[in-house]
């Protein structure tokens, strides 16, 4: 274990300046709560696998989020906050001990109306989405860990995910309406951000404030249909994707194309999906159910699976096979296996997929996820990688980056090292006032490490 | 006044083949119901001003066309169909006179889904909206003209507009579902066409086949503000729209882009447009309100005018001032203004907008609505133009065309030279199938006429 760049703290002091808010102490416990899914990557394993906090926190309002922040400044400890902790790149991780603020305990919804919600950070997106739902709306997307993940969790680390084929990214102005965020400056105080104000903390790992209420956007909930259609090869299922994303008049929340083998991965589909297939897994509005059929025609593909709206809201959801998961049920079978990030540039033609789907072969299976980026829809890939090497991964890497995919570093806990690529100063400046002593989540932020 | 291709037609015969069906025969009645708002178009003004029918037949029911139909057929007698008459190429005017076929009387909502809606063709749009509102639900896409305008016109001779921005163009698979359809053979029949066999009869003014019912998709039923905003230049003003439209997370329905002096011509906003602006007229989703002010900000934009979605459902609606009704409005001030329909290829920079902007000058006016075109947001422009000689209009329409921007030309009443450009088999095969004799609206269809 790591020690704390403070191990001169007296937790006992500290513990009694909470004065009676949840603490969590046991060490199997604060060890579990110190992790999240960073697995995924051998490179993240390796740098994080020793990294823990000291005691866990686990506040219920604001109120006392403000007690926690106070204590932590008097004490100069590290504060590293985490929802249900799902994300995959270290996100929640303390690299130099501490606290951890666990906010799974402030679940209120505070409102709903049509188009929008607003939310304590705790509050699960499955839980929101039942609220929601029951007056016509959902949450507009969601990672494939929805049935377990946080609100602020997927602000604080997520990018996107099921639903981004129609409404883009996180960071995609209007995504984000609001945020309460609270300081720790001496006198812990709350900020509320609206507007593109609420980029100063958006997917900003909780490096520069401790977010305690979200006004988030919602989507008219659609009855969406679950369907799995395979294809002869991979290239005519990820052009159909493409043209599915394309046919405006078709709605859907969620284009997953999976080449082979990777669906033989998928145990609990292994009796709906054919071994080897080159699949698309998909959710499409009931209402556009015959248009879509007519397109799974033209392609020449084989639905091999579906379930209504109401079959669909219960038993196995197609959605925890896509994103993400699609990379979990893959290394549940095999365990040295990992993946990329890949935004493939516009092209309609998807040419530069064609070329990397053919020159790594097996190595680099391919795994889409069709999002909007600027209104047009590009395949996001989740390439699943035979791992051998760090240094072949970056090689990989590299060839992707040469070639002109982006990549989204999923091998990195680094903020700017993986989606952002550049020092986001806004982020950093807001740093500077709200946490003037580096205690939030130390380690993440380049922009601030590099210039104190 | 041209006559009828078949002078001997015994007029009297044929009313008492109709037995009892409504029909008008007063001679100003019928010219009036020969005409549609051609006279945008000096070109049609010249070539369509003498073309009028024979008679009205008003039917109410699908066994009423049926009827109408053997008698045409047994008569050998033209027959072309109408809806509202709001088109703007002489879709439903009648070039060898007969019959006119007003399909306004069959206004029944046969039934409303969730996403979806059964309608006869003389159903106004405004009162499909009406009632689909009731249950969450609206018309994914309506003309400027959808006060008068029927579902059926729509379809047979529209292809898009307010709520294109989301949804596309109506030629776009999963926009349009069903149709029947009565024949004009020896014995007329009903055909359902359904999935992508609607496309034999989609948008073909009427030409191979009655449309008798219809089933659309509904979108979800927004709260829709409705804002003007002022720009202090053009090109800023449509880099606004350009970026409005990628916005994922902004919902909308209308992007209308005015360069001045356009909105000099709207008299109902005079007093809300200060004169000579460069305006954006919007309609935005209540929710995303506050994103959509960090946006206008942006772009130094100011807003004069803005209605909540309450009070937009009494009095001017803003949507009354985009798409055709721009030019509406231009011409009810100056008479000699005529109009082009631009599509410009995909550029996020705008640069072959701009250059046109600058190129024509004050000659050709910007008007500018942002569309999907297969998931992509793009200008379509309908300039309004001060009309000299038809060679110069042959000019600037040539000069767009080698520049690379698409013109669907509104001066030609042929189906295949306005937004077409080739002919269509399949549209022409339903044709030689279900009117051997050539009876429906003859002239329109280059096709058929080039292979008879």
């Amino acid at each position: 274990m790591t020690a704390t760049t403070l191990p001169s703290t007296d937790w006992d002091a500290f513990v009694t300046a909470l004065d009676g808010i949840e603490v969590i102490r046991d060490a199997v416990q604060v060890a579990k709560l110190s992790r999240d899914y960073y697995t995924y990557s051998p490179i993240l394993q390796t740098l994080l696998s020793d990294k823990v906090g000291d005691l866990v926190v686990r506040p219920v309002n604001e109120a006392e989020v403000l007690k926690v922040a106070k204590a932590c400044v008097q004490f100069k400890v590290p504060l590293t906050i985490r929802g249900a902790g799902t994300g995959n790149y270290g996100q929640c991780v303390p690299l130099k001990g501490g606290v951890i603020l666990d906010l799974t305990r402030m679940q209120t919804v505070k409102w709903v109306k049509p188009g929008l919600a607003c939310v304590e950070p705790g509050v699960k997106l499955v839980n929101l989405d039942k609220q929601t739902r029951e007056m016509g709306w959902e949450i507009r997307m969601a990672p494939s860990t929805y049935r377990t993940a946080t609100v602020g969790g997927f602000i604080g680390g997520g990018s996107g995910g099921i639903g981004s084929i129609t409404y883009g990214q996180l960071r995609d102005r209007g995504n984000l309406h609001a945020v309460r965020v609270v300081t720790m400056e001496d006198e812990p105080r709350v900020i509320e951000l609206r507007g593109d104000d609420v980029q100063k903390v958006n997917h900003a790992y909780g490096t520069n404030g401790i977010i305690t209420e979200l006004e988030i956007p919602l989507g008219p909930a659609y009855p969406w249909a679950e369907l799995i259609v395979t294809f002869p090869d991979f290239m005519t299922a990820a052009r159909f994707g493409q043209v599915l994303g394309d046919s405006d008049g078709i709605i859907k929340k969620l284009i997953c194309i999976c080449a082979s083998p990777i669906s033989n991965y998928f145990a609990a589909l292994r009796s709906s999906i054919p071994t080897d297939s080159h699949c698309a897994l998909l959710m499409i509005a009931e209402p556009c159910l015959e248009p879509f059929g007519e397109l799974v025609r033209e392609f020449g593909g084989t639905i091999c699976y579906q379930k209504s709206a109401q079959e669909a809201s219960k038993g196995v959801a197609i959605a925890e096979f896509s994103w993400n998961h699609t990379t979990l049920h893959a290394r549940s079978v095999d365990p040295t296996l990992t993946y990329l990030q890949t935004l493939f540039p516009y092209d309609p033609d998807l040419k530069l997929l064609e070329h990397m789907y053919h020159h790594f072969g097996d190595e680099v299976m391919m795994h889409l996820e069709f999002i909007r980026v600027s209104s047009c829809v590009v395949p996001a890939a989740l390439q699943i990688v035979r791992f051998s090497t760090p240094e072949r991964l970056q090689e990989i890497i590299r060839y992707h980056e040469d070639s002109g995919a982006f990549i989204a570093n999923p091998h990195t806990y680094i903020l700017e090292d993986g989606g952002r690529k550049t020092i986001d100063p806004v982020q950093l400046q807001f740093k500077e006032m709200v946490d003037p002593y580096g205690l939030l989540n130390p380690g993440k932020m380049k922009a601030w490490e590099q210039s104190h």
